[in-house]
């Protein structure tokens, strides 16, 4: 598959058949996080795979909010992907502090994507969500208090029924120019 | 090509050949990051293509660290992508600030490597460049003093005895943890 048909097969899946992951593809799927780039090499995630059902169930709940109704998909995905941001070694950390710059969040994002683009491939849905009640969900991983939880993945088998969608995208002349802003 | 292949087949490429870089081939690599997704699809980036060749090896100077001999090899390349952090849509900002997270640098870094595996299937080279003079280079491009320039590329040709190096990354184990931190 070229890439940009991968990039186009690539969305947010939010409704998942009852159908659990197989691990060979889950594990390419990790693979494919851990090749990622990163700013120095210093590969600043760690990434927190969620197939017990009980306590993936727990976890889902923490992602709905109470304000509007969203995210109850989460709880049909058999898999959860929990994403830690891990202190990048000291020279990014000096270099960041030169600069007033941090690049772990950049590079998170890199391998977070890599995980999805990769599932893309193996034929099955992700999303990636921002909105959970952080404190909650490191209780009921056992994530060290000062660890920054900062990006879940719900993975899963869709139906074959499930509508690829259209980019809607800012026009290239709105996101790029040359040589000047 | 296999996503995973061409993971591996990415990697920083810090020496280039004097050959323009194909149009179309840029476009494409522009493209893919165009496509990429975002938190609330907010896009929060502008891509700016550094290809006039004066302009470029400007650019490419104030890459140039003082302290340690680095960066020098961004002079070979024929183009320089410079990205800006754009302000994400309100419901974004008001979500980030509620749960104290900010998504745009993840979303930034899942933009910019569209763009490098894009350029990695056209067999081009690319560089992710964290460490520049950030006041200067926006003085060249005109980018407004409140805007943030988050991420050089550095993009060119390489030769053919250009050698694909094998991933060091830390081992599963250390990077993938099931049901607990």
């Amino acid at each position: 598959m070229k890439f940009q048909e991968l990039i186009l097969k690539r969305q947010s899946v939010r409704k998942y058949i009852d159908k659990p992951i197989e691990e060979e593809k889950l594990m390419r799927c990790i693979e494919a996080a851990r090749l990622a780039p990163s700013a120095s090499n210093s590969q600043p995630w760690k990434f927190i795979v969620i197939d017990d059902p009980e306590l993936k169930d727990k976890v889902a709940r923490e992602t709905f909010s109470t304000i509007v109704n969203f995210n109850k998909f989460v709880l049909q995905a058999p898999v959860i992907i929990a994403i830690t941001l891990e202190k990048p070694p000291v020279i990014n950390r000096i270099g960041g502090r030169i600069k007033k710059r941090s690049w772990k969040l950049i590079d998170l994002g890199i391998a977070a994507e890599h995980f999805c683009l990769q599932a893309t491939e193996e034929g099955l849905g992700t999303c990636m969500l921002g909105w959970y009640n952080e404190k909650k969900i490191k209780e009921l991983l056992d994530i060290p208090i000062k660890k920054d939880l900062t990006l879940l993945i719900s993975l899963g088998h869709f139906n074959e029924d499930y509508k690829l969608r259209n980019k809607i995208r800012k026009p290239l002349e709105e996101m790029c120019s040359f040589n000047k802003y």
